[in-house]
């Protein structure tokens, strides 16, 4: 260990409760994005702890909220980019929380409160994280840092890839960590590589102009026959999608892909307790269940038709609905997969069945080659004392590629998240140590970044 | 026409505002089974209207609301039995109201309420046509009439079937005419021959505890598609069902049958100009759409799974529930199709998909040579001055079966519907003119039951 990593560390454990009652002022501000709740005000604040820190500061407005842009100067001419938001999940169901959400209250060794760990605990680690290597060099960061904090993330950030788009040349950087990151449930730090790209699309057919008496169901369209029939298309009972086309542009894994899967612990275990599942997708199990995430899915969110009360009702439903989810592979383009399910159900004759787009993300990875990962890695394991854990994949989306192809730049994980946390949940926390060791960890990021 | 008929004739014309008026005063009794509100109040007014006219009258409680008998003794042992019932169905949407629901009123030749129609209206016609036939013979009716009124017809008549197994002797008669009946939108008498049976089902599916995010859809199951590949299996694009042994018991239509359907109307272009239809099941058309009254139906009457709000939620449903009806021809028997039904669930690995019985009803038909459907269509004839049409089967159920079997009478139809009347909607009304003739052809049939 390097002296100036020891001062950081120093730095970082005097300072620990200095950053508590940070995260604490910035969680007991509501900004809640889906209704709409006190973001101007949490954007003001995030803008005034990055100006209280000598950062150049903006404040963008979007079609959305405003995007706070705060860029510091380092001694290296590479500057690494810092994705977060301060925007949160609501906080219902209410009375499942211990604790108010807006009133952060730190018990056993954690601190509870809507955004404590999802985005707010993340982002001031990373405050914490610079003034810890400024601290250690002088005042000045070994690099460049640049953050970008937006305030929709909640909702599917609808409007970031317009806005990186819009001012690449602000946003010009050489690296990035995402918004979340840290350890998993026994303590492993994680990397992640990339996410799925995602298409979510509704499907509604209208057979009738109103609802009919089922006695008449020998004559009148059902709907939701109708739908079924059309959902039924688009995926075998071997899970494999029947769009024509649909894997085109599925980059299989490669061997290190494999090999990282196969390194991945076995969670079928942690699986089969938190969901009670009976049989698994295709009757996967142990570390098959971590080899799937290479497959792209076509998933029902919901269904709607007709009478769905108690009891029954003698109905023919005129219309029903289903909501999709397809997860995507690298390097599948949700535009293309939604022409090709268009023209699916037009050549199926399913042309009654109405697609409307609802969002995408795009598939977005980084290479495994990149310096940033093996540094990112290795400085986990330093911080964790215990093996990282590379993943090839998320099974989710995230707007990674919003940054990631229009600045050119590889896009890594670090952060204060231990796969427990009650995120979007109620109890949300994040624990102190993992507040500390993110603040080291992401430190340890910025010390070597300037020379990678 | 014979003098008595004249009689009749003359004392209905002459009486009608007194029975609209009548109709009126049971239509102002709010008597909805749906909402448990004025049942015994409007059984009351039922008893009343029975023993004002010397009617001997039996109010008998079931596990719901009680059923009202009146037995008359006529001249022939022979007793026409009929079958009304004096609850209604629920009057929202009340905005949709010309009038309120419960405040009868005549405008435009028709009575609007609640019930003016189904089955007050119904009851009251009957009422009118025992009161001519007993002017016309000095008081005493030409054969026995036995008044069935129960109080849970809208909510599937749950408790019918057992009263009537319970009340074999009190109910001893020779023939009945159904609570509802009358011609078609053209004026022309109808005689319905029987009603299918039903089967009502839920089928409903856990995969998982609970619901988990959609980036797992690769390994995590989904109760949607799990319900929609049990549904698949229950019947393939050609609408045949696949459950084995399902037609084992089905009777195809006679000759006499398919004869009768030929001679119906096309119902076609009344059938795209209500719905809206843009193509009838299996591309149906003209008079094979009277025809398909043969098939067996399984009926989705609704889906439930999911999210179902605006937007997405990208979530696995651990949870999906289908509500279905089947259709049953004589002489299926829905006992029979329940076991068969969850037989083949078993057989085809859905072991996992739970079958809730929701209600049942058994097919019934008259035989198109009993002389109580000769004099029905004949008389009809008489008073509507049009061809009669047989239905040799109503697609939809009845509690027929309750009665017919039992009791060993025959069941046939006839009454104050137009097929327009808006029954169970708003704006509910009878035809002042229907009101007469169905009393007019309902006492023609009292005229000559007796010497059947």
């Amino acid at each position: 260990m390097t002296e100036s990593v020891r001062k950081i560390d120093a730095f970082l454990s005097e300072g620990l409760d200095g950053y508590i009652a940070e995260t604490a002022r910035l969680c007991a501000q509501p900004s809640i994005s889906a209704q709409g709740i006190g973001l101007p005000e949490c954007a003001g604040l995030v803008a005034g702890l990055l100006e209280q820190r000598g950062f150049q500061v903006w404040r963008i407005p979007t079609a959305g909220a405003p995007v706070v842009v705060g860029r510091l100067q380092g001694r290296s001419p590479r500057t690494l980019l810092f994705y977060n938001h301060y925007d949160v999940q609501p906080p219902e169901p209410l009375d499942l929380w211990t604790s108010p959400p807006f009133e952060p209250v730190v018990r056993d060794g954690a601190l509870y409160a809507r955004g404590a760990k999802d985005d707010k605990g993340e982002f001031v680690a990373r405050l914490a994280a610079v003034d810890a290597v400024r601290a250690a060099h002088g005042g000045i960061p070994p690099c460049g840092v640049l953050f970008v904090v937006e305030g929709q993330e909640e909702i599917g950030s609808p409007h970031i890839a317009q806005f990186v788009q819009d001012h690449k040349d602000l946003l010009s950087c050489h690296g990035a960590v995402w918004e979340e990151g840290g350890t998993d449930a026994d303590g492993r730090p994680q990397v992640s590589l990339g996410r799925r790209g995602v298409l979510e699309v509704d499907l509604s057919v209208e057979t009738m102009r109103v609802d009919a008496h089922s006695g008449q169901a020998d004559v009148l369209p059902n709907a939701a026959w109708r739908l079924l029939r059309a959902l039924a298309s688009l995926k075998g009972t071997d899970e494999r999608i029947r769009i024509p086309g649909f894997y085109n542009d599925v980059q299989p894994p490669s061997p290190r892909d494999i090999a990282m899967l196969d390194a991945l612990p076995d969670y079928e275990p942690h699986l089969r307790a938190t969901y009670g599942v009976r049989e698994f997708v295709l009757g996967r199990s142990g570390r098959a269940l971590n080899h799937a995430v290479f497959e792209p899915t076509c998933n029902i969110q919901g269904l709607t038709a007709g009478y769905q009360g108690p009891g029954a009702k003698t109905v023919i439903p005129a219309r029903a609905k289903a909501k999709l989810d397809f997860r995507l592979l690298p390097d599948q383009d949700p535009d293309d997969i939604f022409a090709r399910l268009k023209r699916h159900l037009d050549a199926e004759r399913f042309g009654d069945v109405e697609v409307t787009w609802i969002g995408a993300m795009w598939p977005s990875r980084v290479s495994v080659d990149d310096p940033l990962v093996a540094l990112t890695a290795r400085t986990g394991e330093e911080v964790y004392g215990l093996p990282g854990l590379l993943l090839p994949l998320g099974g989710g989306s995230s707007p990674f590629y919003a940054f990631a192809k229009p600045l050119g730049i590889p896009v890594v994980t670090a952060g204060v998240g231990y796969g427990r946390n009650r995120t979007h949940a109620p109890d949300e926390h994040v624990r102190l140590g993992d507040l500390l060791n993110a603040a080291r960890h992401i430190a340890r990021i910025l010390e070597g970044f300037g020379d990678l």
